[in-house]
């Protein structure tokens, strides 16, 4: 490679980095899909070799999260946005329920904007006014007797505060975007109503986003839906309603199959981001408040390390020094500022070893 | 390449062929994008290598089409689907207006579907009675007095049926759907209130869809629409209004390139196109009727040439025989049946030329 096709490490937020051995894949079956004639970006999403590859994407992911017989797995278009406002248009619209949101970040309170156009809703829990740097207890949550469902999300990209485990909202249905921590972790879907990801942070490219739907819940929604927004119609017609992404759909597939095969399941993938959360967070606690760690300790995101320098000019000189080390795209969201390293399942833990030290040596020079 | 991996002449109706060049340029840089440091898949959307392949994309297709500064160009997911419903939410709910569909094929039928859903309709014209094989004469257009748009497909892809010009609406802002034909030929944008396409049939890959939107129209929308689904949230935040499906839109650009470097533009497109169909129409008009064309020869379609053999039996073993001389999906859609070649931009003289004489021997083998 020359130096102007030099990979670096990307620390981006989303789209974000991909497995190595599945972007070769991909590029070398890029003019040919084995038997198939013709580029995986050609062939009809009704031929056999792309049936193929749908049905192998839900049976790996049904593998990888153990996905019950009570939920229907569908690929969709329209990322995080579209499910902000297809979730209350399916599951609260026309109802006499209200559907309740745990607000501990931004992406939480875009889904909140949404559902309020659509039906009654309640904030269960705001972390707002403490700047989302920590999730709630269970008994702080405040949920409604008539509980449509409980959303919330996963993982807080921009603040940098993840979930654990799940909230204990009694017997409202769960609703989780986990678009940036998809698949870092084994999930319990039996005990969600629905989750789903948009692939561009942990497991694909932009432009697909998959959903894990609890079928009961599809009886709620009504015939006058427009067409592309009913759950039903994805799920009837098995993410054939409309000509799928079928390269998304592909190559999500192919990380599944790294999943299972290359990094061993997701209790193995579990394992590997605490591992190299640590060693960010270590370098953090280490700099005796050089690195100003955005989210409390007990809610810390293994996905998403936000943290701050003293001011504005040492994060920039943090930016470009790094960028000097092929170590790319760490500048916070512009939102917050700050520096944020996403570290997805498919960082390798050389490019955080590296981060970290980087970190130890900028803290010692600068500090 | 082994036999596993030669490729063959895909006359798939999308998604569907594309040109080598872009392929291979796609595979070429597949592991870095020059100067990114990693993979289009990969990259930030918000960042530099990719807002310069979003801008190129804006400024080819501003340059192949003439784009007109009064439209605007959004990229968008969720294919036609999510168009047959946006548009009448966008322009149509909420008035006191009708807006006007011209039936021509399947695809306008689903889309009336959607609008009907949405606010008051009104049918100009139904092909429906006479098997969608033709197109209306102006003078047969029944629209509404209080019009808010009409809307028509331009190439209606299962019947094989193709407008070669505008049908002539007065006032009323122009909506199509060219899902199927875009680019095929220079388009007059400024007759046009909008024009989409999906990109899987004939501009790129399955994921995306390009809008090109008079702005004026997007006035007409209400704040209590779906975020995603507001035309005004894709305008102003200049497709960015959540991750846009990168690496459709780079592909997509890389298809504008090759038209404009490599084909010299849309009239030279539009004349290959003509060239390739009518070495297919020959063949079936020279057939003496073992070929049935489905489009009256005023309406037939440059990109879907559609006809059947005397019955089933010849027709299966047309496909069969076709598939052994490397013609592929040469099958027509399954609730119509019979044969469809598709020849779009991308497909080559030379496949459509093999196809021809195929044809041609095939006749006097079992006529």
């Amino acid at each position: 490679m020359s130096t102007a096709e030099k990979r670096v490490y990307n620390f981006s937020a989303g789209p974000a980095v991909l497995p190595m051995s599945v972007l070769q894949k991909a590029q070398e079956h890029l003019l040919c899909l084995p038997g198939a004639g013709a580029s995986i970006l050609e062939i009809s999403h009704r031929s056999k070799p792309f049936i193929e590859i749908l049905d192998h994407a839900i049976a790996n992911l049904t593998k990888l999260l153990n996905v019950p017989d009570t939920h229907k797995i569908v690929f969709l278009q329209g990322g995080s946005r579209l499910q902000f406002s297809m979730i209350p248009m399916n599951f609260l619209k026309g109802s006499n329920q209200t559907a309740d949101y745990i607000l501990t970040g931004a992406w939480g309170k875009k889904a909140y904007a949404e559902a309020k156009k659509e039906g009654e809703t309640n904030v269960a829990w705001n972390g707002g006014d403490e700047g989302f740097n920590r999730l709630p207890k269970d008994e702080e949550l405040q949920l409604s007797s008539n509980s449509a469902y409980t959303y919330f999300t996963s993982n807080e990209t921009i603040e940098g505060v993840q979930f654990s485990g799940e909230p204990n909202v009694g017997d409202s249905p769960l609703i989780c975007d986990t678009s940036s921590d998809f698949l870092h972790r084994p999930l319990p879907i039996a005990n969600y109503g629905m989750v789903y990801a948009c692939a561009q942070k942990n497991a694909g490219p932009a432009g697909v986003t998959v959903a894990i739907i609890r079928e009961d819940l599809l009886d709620r929604a009504s015939d006058t839906l427009p067409g592309y927004c009913d759950y039903r119609q994805h799920v009837n017609n098995g993410s054939m309603y409309n000509t799928p992404p079928t390269f998304s759909i592909y190559l999500m597939n192919l990380v599944f199959e790294w999943l299972l095969n290359d990094v061993g399941g997701l209790e193995k993938m579990h394992s590997a981001n605490k591992e190299k959360a640590a060693i960010l967070y270590n370098a953090i606690d280490a700099s005796h408040g050089f690195y100003a760690g955005h989210a409390h300790p007990s809610s810390r995101s293994l996905m998403n390390v936000t943290f701050r320098l003293p001011n504005d000019e040492l994060q920039d000189k943090f930016v470009a020094e790094a960028a000097k080390n092929d170590l790319s795209s760490l500048k916070g969201h512009r939102s917050v500022g700050g520096i944020r390293a996403s570290i997805y399942n498919a960082m390798p833990i050389e490019g955080v070893t590296l981060l970290g030290q980087f970190m130890t040596e900028f803290c010692q020079a600068n500090a």
